[in-house]
């Protein structure tokens, strides 16, 4: 694992001590005196994590990490803070700013350089989710995502703890800001984060009868909690544990005595970062969908019948079920446009997608074909009952008159319809065909009605 | 970094033996005794690495391998093939069966180790990248990218070499089936691999001046360069600095002398890992862009107008630039769906795009705004251009008649178009009303025509 790191101190010395330390790791350093230089090297995107160090003349480093926090370009990248005193003040002024990590001076190298690995995998998994999530922000389907926005409170926590007042110092310190829930058993503790419903899960490294690092590491394993984040609360002499901790995918970790300031920090650091990738995912996972959505009425478009009609004909065939589908077209919808403009097409087109969903099985596909015809296929559904529904969403349709703008104003609306069911061919098309004509028959024998084609 | 492995192997003292390892570096182990049980395992998701054993009796390794990699929901799995001796033969065959790696019994725990890490931090990125891959398959948008089908073939592949016959060597031994560039200065290496066009990079370990494994890491942490596969060439004796760049993130390595079998084959198996990374990140990438697009007529849609018409108005009014907007809808459409049929609607609608789309500039934009109706935004376009540009739009479509089916048939159409030019206001919708109302007049005026609002 390596990546490029950004070393930020003022002093020449220190920037060269690091880098020193970082390339014979073969890593990739580049550095800055100043607050501003840093700034610019990170809107360009040149480097994947920064080392910032708190006291600078100037633009100090809490200042440089709150405004990389606060550019949507920039907040995602990891900072760790590297403060001359083990100040607790100074961590949480540092991860108030939106510090990821700390690192005291004189810097350690085997804590300096766990921390980078660990960061850089992250980093890694963060701009492949990231580069999907640009792009849908770049076709404007949803808004990028800001790293910086979430409290990272109101997280549920879950703390594997065989200790009673160990837990309980854990929970008070992070009672009113997070939800804790102690378990003492690993094996459970394992099956309940695998339940889901954590945001972070909290391990004691010494559990008296079990390897904490096993359960870590079965964690970061387990399909459903990969992605669960783990901070590890650890005493000093556990050194090379915490290490191995670090190496498997343990997040973060907290050394005993506990200062309640930094673990609510550091909690909320993982929180942050969890629902951040999160967001980014459920971003890309949100813009694929609408890609088989119609932006208008929210129904299923085009694109997606042609693909899903296929399989659902074969599976129908496949079982010898029967299969109907019916097409409805708004009857002189043209008029509407032509007489109430675009906008009041609009509304109806809105409000007739919504009767039908209010009409048919939720097992039924709805799709807007375009303009104002829709095609809904009903599974599991025989000519006759089919013929029902259409009769009931033609009913519906014609019920009351749609409402076409904000001032109250409504028109009577009708739709023709035609449905055909599935015959011994699996063919989309000609099922298509074939309600086309039954409602072709609907309109020339004076619209507002339904035709079922003949077998 | 962790991972669950599934050991394969008929005797229980092997897996024993194996399992204890893995087990001690905090890896979860399943294993299977025969071909059958492994395969259901890998179907059923339950593993994220396999180490296979070549002689079974029954179905032996070469077949389990086989089959995994025919099988679409676990072609994605590495496979490490154990084998029982160092034959290269037993080795070709297991790369042929699809195998991403291979081991010798007795099997060297350093190695193990250091190729199941490698593994795993793959396995993780093609999980990700996967989940997202899998959902567009689901909404039917792609068809899912099946890792075996490349034959990892016609690779163009950058050597890094100093020593003109050993990279003549490596030449030879690719020749016919890759194109190998040779570069012998690292620095130049590098800027050439970030400029693109090459599928794997091959570096020699000892370069006479240069440290390969820095090489190595600053492709690895170069954007550019990132998933870049990298094959390194080294010496046995150089099993040190084997190991540290498998941690760096290097793909794999080959030893000298070099077995020409087994170079092909661990070509093939980078070439093949990368093309369907590559292929799963164009698919989401199709998928999310397909979310712009409207289906029928290939044209962005309703929803990308909607996002991006004001993000063209605002940088128009920043730069105190013109910008214009065109509406555009067929004439009687209705009567070419009623008489002809929609398919015969739909070639139309189709022609018609086509012919737009000749006729506008690269930097408009135009939109299918649905059913009949399409809209042209022009930046750095003037009214009076504009009204040049909507009226060579209105001459083309009625220039020849459209066809509307494979038999040739043929029906004139023309269109009525309205333009706007945008005012002091940036406001997309009263932008888009005077654009209607002006096309509005058109159609009252006779249709097939051209009607500009007033300023």
């Amino acid at each position: 694992m390596t990546a490029r790191i950004l070393i930020v101190d003022d002093l020449a010395a220190n920037v060269k001590l690091l880098e020193a330390r970082l390339t014979a790791e073969y890593f990739d350093v580049l550095s800055a005196t100043n607050g501003t230089d840093a700034l610019r090297l990170c809107r360009d995107d040149r480097c994947d994590i920064v080392l910032l160090d708190a006291m600078m003349p100037g633009m100090d480093g809490f200042e440089v990490c709150s405004r990389l926090k606060a550019d949507p370009a920039t907040a995602h990248l990891p900072v760790i803070m590297v403060t001359a005193l083990d100040q607790p003040s100074d961590r949480v002024r540092g991860l108030d700013a939106g510090a990821d990590d700390f690192l005291t001076k004189p810097v350690d190298e085997v804590a300096l350089l766990a921390r980078v690995r660990s960061l850089a995998r992250l980093k890694m998994m963060l701009d492949e989710l990231r580069s999907r999530a640009v792009t849908t922000a770049s076709l404007g389907l949803v808004e990028l995502t800001r790293s910086s926005l979430d409290a990272g409170e109101n997280g549920r926590i879950l703390l594997i703890e065989d200790r009673a007042a160990s837990a309980e110092r854990i929970v008070s310190a992070l009672r009113g800001l997070h939800e804790v829930t102690i378990e003492a058993d690993p094996q459970e503790a394992l099956f309940r984060a695998a339940e889901g419903g954590f945001d972070m899960a909290a391990v004691s490294l010494d559990l008296s009868d079990f390897d904490a690092l096993r359960l870590c590491s079965q964690m970061r394993s387990l399909e459903r909690t990969r992605a669960l984040p783990i901070l590890i609360i650890a005493d000093l002499d556990d050194r090379q544990r915490i290490l191995r901790g670090l190496d498997l995918g343990v997040n973060d970790y907290i050394v005993r005595p506990i200062d309640r300031n930094e673990l609510v920090a550091r909690v909320r650091s993982q929180l942050r970062r969890k629902r951040y990738a999160d967001s980014l995912r459920s971003d890309v996972q949100a813009a694929i969908e609408l890609a088989a959505v119609d932006p208008l009425t929210g129904l299923n478009n085009r694109r997606y019948l042609e693909t899903h009609l296929a399989s659902l004909l074969d599976n129908a065939a496949h079982q010898g079920r029967a299969l109907t589908l019916m097409i409805l077209d708004i009857d002189h919808f043209k008029s509407v446009n032509d007489s109430f403009g675009h906008d009041a097409g609009d509304e109806v087109l809105k409000n007739f997608a919504r009767r039908m969903r209010r009409v048919v099985r939720s097992a039924d596909l709805i799709c807007r074909l375009g303009g104002e015809e829709f095609v809904i296929v009903m599974p599991d559904t025989p000519l006759a009952i089919a013929t029902r529904v259409a009769e009931r969403v033609r009913a519906t349709i014609q019920s009351e008159p749609f409402c076409i703008d904000a001032a109250g104003r409504t028109i009577p609306v009708t739709a023709s319809i035609g449905i055909a069911e599935r015959g011994r061919e699996a063919n989309p098309d000609s099922l298509l065909r074939r309600a086309d004509k039954a409602l072709y028959e609907s309109k020339s024998a004076g619209r507002n009605r339904v035709t079922a084609a003949a077998a």
